[in-house]
């Protein structure tokens, strides 16, 4: 924390620790919701590092002045976008000793080697976890999880707007351009998607990846890539039937002596980690012979969930050294909690055993989502999946139709999570 | 890194920077893995942090003396397991000023507010990623990139014993005791498998994650926890038609102001992010308004497994601050790499057709792996999965199908990833 702690020789003099300022470039989506999360978390942020953060100020392309705000920061979190004039404030921030918070995967893709090289220079943190996939903490995890890890392979699906295309093509039969149409007009595709659907924006996100994971620099104009334009809807017919679905992946790879970057359309096998990713999300794998091979997954994008990945870099600066556990709320711990109920009934086979069933869970207010029987006479049963209740009620439940004369055995009940994704 | 420097003193004086000197307790599975992984990424660690790493001694149950061994050591790594002597061992290591790493649960998970409080009051870092699941890196994300958000719930699959066996009970329909002796045999569960099947290992590592996620001093004798002993076969039958999988879950939710930590089996529908998870796999969702949900997920167990997380722990010791990324190795990025396709061909239905696609693919040396044929006549077409082979050559393949009088369009490619899971 050497970085903040020589930047309060500027900060007022008062009580307490002094609060850490942060500037604060760009107040496009992420940025107001980077400034929203930043005053509501303000209390959790100081609990974790001893430190409160508040905006110091914001640069907007009509307001404020850079030099300004700098002097006036303790560290800086640009959100602005776009590799120019963002690279020349992250150097100017860098080397006036400020750590330096980034979402921006074109700045890192494109001036990678050179904002590193002044990072260490100037002895001090760049963070950009907000740079690949927001809240996923696939950066974090490569960078320092996995530092002395010999990775093999590091490939995803790190494009939301193209993942929910290609489910949608899947599951509708529906084709490209009418499925563009349909995300662009839900939110998830830009007015122009050029960069998401044609694989530059995976490309840019690979760059990175690939330069933290074999530590080599890896710029964006050396990675191949191929969008998802060409994608038929019968691609995806056929393919069901061998049991493959269809994913934008990036892929990055020691080959030998080499590496390979490149982002393409892949069809993946049913039981593939990745293959059950359907929508905006996004998911990261690695592999490594000491780690066999470990998937991150989430949403990759979306305004606060970018932000959240920013504040837990302006954290992770503000914490230093690993911060030792400490608890600070106390919530006491509650036993009987609602819950949905599969429950699986032996019964005897006679007129109205159903309804007397349903009878004494209606009494006791358990609700049946769905009920399916099984066999005739003695080896009758009712298998339902009931509504959430709370579980003290579901056991009196339970209690009362064992009791049923119609019952051959006691109930036997499991868990279930009712939420359908 | 102030507790590693100062340890310092106590080291010889020498070239360049001294090495770091780690104490280990305990050289079982775990431990012996520890040891050879240190070795073997001694450079790797080294380019990390700039510190190079030494065992400075090992302490088992039949040689070593601790006092000894933690005199001579900067930094102790516990893989003994057992809650005593190794609590006594964390505390003192703690109190000499020593780093602390260990991958013991039960540790955590009784003697949590002591450990958490000695390392506080001493001001070292004390750091358990191997605790919960191996290298499933949910400790550092919930403590450091989601050491600011509030957090729902955390739940997830935290035991890679009791998932083989439902998933073996699910796919093979046998027993609970014909699968568990099975998982016995195949090394997947103790020869005493208690602590596993009761849920009593899940109930240790929620504790952990809830008192993480939660700021909450949980201890594992307020976890309730249900195994898996009384799941029967015809459950999951069942369960089955209405698109069920059963999975033991580990929950931790906040419930409005009270905290509800729970181990139970647990049905999902197919759509959620936990039902693919099968055999030893363990996966952990964080849930939060501010992230939506992210699941991390991998091999929650095994010694080299295990043995690598312990190692990022060390990492992250040593590094101090978060390091700022610098390259080292340059890797010659490659674009020609073997990959595996998926073609379709819209051909003539003539007779021969086939063999002479075959023909072209095999003067390529291009290989087929499966094919489908489609309709008849002017709309036949053939839809294969291609095995891996050099792209160049399979471009140069494809070249030549589409020179083939049969051929009614350009031939159509798509990447595989042939791998099944």
């Amino acid at each position: 924390m050497s970085e903040v702690s020589a930047a309060e020789t500027v900060a007022e003099a008062g009580e307490g620790p002094k609060p850490v300022r942060i500037g604060l470039l760009g107040r496009g989506t992420v940025g107001a919701a980077f400034a929203d999360l930043l005053a509501e978390r303000a209390d959790a942020v100081e609990a974790a590092t001893g430190r409160r953060p508040e905006l110091a100020g914001v640069l907007t392309r009509g307001e404020g002045d850079f030099d300004e705000i700098l002097g006036r920061s303790d560290l800086v979190v640009e959100l602005m976008g776009g590799t120019e004039p963002a690279r020349e404030y992250a150097i100017a921030a860098m080397r006036a000793g400020r750590p330096f918070v980034t979402a921006n995967k074109q700045l890192l893709a494109q001036h990678g080697d050179e904002l590193f090289g002044v990072a260490r220079e100037s002895r001090v943190q760049l963070r950009f976890e907000a740079a690949v996939a927001a809240v996923i903490p696939i950066v974090r995890t490569i960078q320092e999880g996995f530092a002395a890890t010999e990775i093999d392979k590091v490939y995803g699906i790190v494009n939301g707007t193209t993942n929910f295309i290609l489910s949608e093509m899947a599951s509708t039969g529906a084709g490209y351009e009418e499925t563009l149409a349909q995300a662009q007009e839900l939110g998830y595709a830009e007015a122009d998607p050029t960069d998401d659907v044609s694989g530059a924006d995976a490309a840019a996100k690979m760059a990175i990846l690939a330069r933290l994971a074999f530590h080599t620099p890896v710029t964006l104009s050396e990675v191949s890539y191929e969008g998802i334009e060409a994608i038929r809807p019968d691609d995806l017919a056929f393919a069901k039937e061998l049991g493959l679905s269809l994913k934008l992946l990036g892929v990055a790879e020691r080959r030998g002596a080499t590496l390979s970057v490149r982002v393409f359309p892949c069809f993946l096998y049913s039981g593939h980690p990745l293959a059950p990713i359907e929508g905006a999300f996004n998911a990261v794998m690695i592999q490594a012979p000491a780690i066999n091979e470990v998937t991150l997954s989430g949403p990759g994008a979306g305004g606060l969930q970018t932000a959240s990945a920013v504040l837990g870099d302006v954290v992770s600066i503000l914490a230093g050294d690993a911060p030792v556990h400490e608890t600070r709320v106390e919530l006491p711990i509650v036993a009987d909690v609602p819950s949905s109920f599969y429950l699986h009934l032996e019964v005897a086979d006679r007129p109205g055993v159903l309804a007397r069933i349903a009878t004494v869970l209606g009494e006791h207010d358990v609700s049946v989502k769905s009920v399916v029987q099984h066999g005739i006479g003695d080896d009758a049963r009712l298998v339902m999946v009931l509504h959430e209740c709370l579980e003290s009620r579901f056991a009196l439940a339970v209690e009362a139709l064992n009791q049923l004369g119609e019952m051959r055995g006691p109930a036997r009940s499991i868990h279930v999570i009712e939420e359908q994704f």
